[in-house]
């Protein structure tokens, strides 16, 4: 890859998917990146259109004529099941690919062997890949917030980890959805997925497992709010022992993280809202006999939850400073 | 008090605080209730000014102006810490009162005699009772939710009970503050009262103990909302042995009772705005060893968690039907 | 008619088209309503599916199956253009029709010899007619701000009327778009149908002719407002001579009317929601040459502007009292 | 000032009145622009505390503490009134001062001499400037609306030219209002000084007076909308004569400018939103007999209506590039 940052030349990559939520973040974030540039953006039911980014205009191709074999990269920004056929044509025509579906997730079928790119906890096996898959909003949100707590062995055994997280509409998609027309959700918020029914579980399950967390005893409950976008996680952790400093936990965990900032106040969607950043409060709970901690996270959900993430990834696969185009 | 209904009289009623969230909606209550009318309604910083309820006009009087001796029942909505001075006055004054500050409430310091009017859970003590602490609104979605397991001891004794909820801008009251302006609120959505220090706490503990709770090691966290009114709570709740049919433990222990739904699909914001209900579903946790349930309860934080309880509150207190002026 | 309520028997109304914005805001006045009780919802796609009103449940029907002839009465609240045919099937059940489509609304194919029910300008036409156009939302505002300066000659005969309005979101129904998603209209605020295209400009122009407003040249904008209901339209009005007291020229037009309210103050949306009025305030421009009157309306869209002034018309065509079932 | 950048120094600005809406978005501008860097902010009522701009912190001073003398560009973002005294003393401490408030616009005690920063109207003026007028938000958005017709003298003589615009609330500012508050804002619209009496006018008077626009009766009324920012303005404009393309007059009146978009398609705050652009569209409207255009034009009222046009106009006044630090 470095010929082309010897040359000043930018490397051109590609988005499918560019019409969605997310695919619109990256093609912006492909647009400020120092070293990349916009080599195609592919949105099928909006080929031919026009969009501005940052008073450019760029015009929506077909996914069936994007130059894909011209693109040393491309992020695939489809809906799920959809999307692995067109991670292996990415594949086929020699690109890498950064993908932002569950297709390769951990739980799922084509799993094996994918790196799960979420770099503060698995950095080392997305460096250099040739695909990423691209962790979910609320499981950023959620593993963030747990793996600290998990690897350290501080979770009692016989507990139950409870996680509620809230999110902003977006994290939903574009798709016309009559439940999600501005008369439904303004003034409103629920609950749904109760039971731990959430499809993100799988990977969020499987990532625990793998820093030790098998035996947890998870419940996740998310909720949809009434903003355009953000998550926010709280999460109440019964511990194995007491800690006299429990945000220096987290605080030691994330050092040197340029995309993390732990705090000791807590942390709002406004905090974070248009950065590739999370951010975590951890406080001990009073008045309880087994010592439980409460951590609170907050991520926008469609950079450090989606497109901001995938653009780390992007980094690390292509061998450039993973904060590139990420100003924190 | 009979003797108001046989000559057709209406009884009149007064409002202390009437210019704040929960004093409008009282003075609204009134001038919709069959037996009941507004004998005044008293705030300090509004006197003078008028405000129409349903088309009719109200002006506001001084609360030292307040005709307390001629009207048998007030309703006191002030901050507080001041609500208890203006309490005794009106007794003293021969009324009635509801109280909606915590002043009173069980783990305050004058909450010894004082019956706590959840009508649903302690209706027998606040009959005819001479004054009435009306709960928090938080505290109301949360024994709403937590007393049938309490009561039916279906709580796994060393389980952590996770209580996650979000409340509406107007659950803070109406005066000015940086963080409560439009500005700061649309968009956004935090946490705070991290670690079990918010105060409505104290009533929670108190309540859950009279049912059995005692021993229960319970954490809340609180978060606001970009909405206007409304709170919902979602409970994790361990189990110490598995229930078949977890929704008919909830359906039984409120069977009959005219503001309560107990519904399979989760409630929203919406299903209960402007009504003076809660709506509770509960659903059983999958994937996890221990029996885990979650109970998701939503109210209007200003009628079923403040004025419309109230008022039920003011019918048990004045032998009416509890039920009027509060169509469900 | 009358036989109903002597025997005190309320009188069966059906809706078709229940599940729209306007349908659901009929049947829960109809749920309220003295003398009237709901006969058939009729909604297609939602039919089988349960609402709840006023913690009452209600069973959509196909519209094909609805009772048509048992129903002395029949709102039609269905999509411009699919209106007609319903309307005549339930006339030719023998029912009385309140259509609020614009099918039968003057300007359209089918307008002649059928009244406009905007019962504070039409009153005398509706009273017992077996079918009536309900007004549109915008066109309602606009009719009256307007046509007591019309019906007085006040309007200078060679000036330029100006309107700008702006709607909730439930004006343009429930049908999903993109476009009006939630992700899409929180913090969007934007004009369409420039250049005097929206339709509702043709029952406008009409009525003001009717009024003596032939002449007027009106410009008309519409906006797009991140709210569910309202609408609001503020009116720059030339006058022909300037006038000692404009806030009376309306006062005195609407005297007597129960739905209508002038102001000294300037109107907002919430002085409106959830109630069948119109608040008008009017003020005279400082600083210009010509005398002009700035004239602000706010109404709910879905009540004064749809099914609120449906019942009124409703009311008149079947000798009830206007107000009946409608609190101001 | 060349000096500067040749030895690749930034130069030092200082920000007065830095913690409220504008304030904060100059603080962000300058951290990242090119050639500026931050010399202070100054905040008296959150001295010493701690804001984060795109992750790095800063401290507020106290205005007394400001280092005025070391900073040879100060922006003065103070409330009206207040912000005079602090001019004054920036300038008699060398700086060049931006003045975000009305104290020197036209039409104010202090206009003499100091040039009006409306760069793409009148840019000249300000180059090198040692003071300058930052508009308010409103007149921007009317005067880039009206000048190009004003300029071309295609309005007609007698004829009102009506404006209507509404704001998101940080046009109002950070101060805790009653009427500012998440409840009070949400789900409500309002106009608000009706017949003329907002403050901007003497601006855009004056503005319009110096293109050749004396003798215009404008009738301006604003609104409150329930979103944080933004300002859209429509008006309507009886012309002298038709036009054949109205809108290639605007498209060559700003033909070139970097912060002009003149569209066909009507636009949107979200078009405009967190950028330093205005976005105009014209189109004539139909069915009247005089020939009208409704001109309809989109600000970031704190970017393009405040803290972005105050950095065109340091970058003027600096000898910088107009466009330096803003991307559009």
């Amino acid at each position: 890859m470095q010929g082309y940052a010897l040359t000043m030349h930018k490397i051109p990559v590609g988005v499918l998917g560019a019409s969605g939520y997310a695919g619109r973040e990256l093609c912006a974030l492909v647009a400020r990146h120092p070293a990349l540039s916009l080599g195609f953006a592919a949105a099928n039911e909006r080929r031919g259109e026009c969009l501005r980014i940052d008073g450019r205009a760029l015009i929506f191709v077909a996914a069936e004529d994007a130059p894909l074999h011209q693109t040393p990269l491309v992020f695939t920004a489809l809906p799920h099941g959809q999307s692995a056929e067109w991670v292996d044509r990415a594949r086929g025509a020699g690109a890498r690919v950064i993908d932002l579906s569950s297709d390769f997730r951990p739980g799922s079928a084509r799993s094996t062997g994918v790196p799960y790119g979420l770099p503060e906890l698995t950095r080392e096996t997305v460096r250099g890949a040739s695909l990423v898959a691209n962790p979910g909003c609320y499981a950023t949100a959620i593993l963030l917030a747990l793996v600290p707590a998990v690897a350290g062995g501080l979770i009692a055994t016989d507990a139950t980890v409870s996680v509620t997280a809230a999110s902003g509409v977006t994290g939903a998609g574009t798709s016309p959805r009559r439940d999600l027309m501005f008369g439904e959700v303004t003034e409103n918020f629920s609950a749904y997925a109760l039971g731990n029914t959430h499809h993100h579980l799988a990977e969020v399950r499987s990532t625990l497992g793998a820093f030790g967390g098998d035996g947890i005893d998870l419940v996740f409950t998310p909720h949809l709010l009434p903003v355009a976008r953000g998550i926010l996680a709280t999460v109440t952790l019964p511990l194995a022992v007491p800690l006299a400093d429990p945000l220096a936990v987290w605080s030691d965990f994330y050092a040197g993280e340029p995309f993390i900032e732990v705090t000791a106040g807590a942390p709002s969607l406004r905090d974070v809202a248009h950065r590739n950043v999370a951010r975590i409060s951890v406080v001990a709970a009073a008045g309880v006999r087994r010592p439980t901690l409460v951590v609170v996270v907050a991520i926008d959900n469609l950079l450090k939850g989606a497109a901001g993430q995938a653009m780390q990834n992007a980094n690390l696969v292509l061998g450039l400073d993973e904060t590139a185009g990420l100003a924190a």
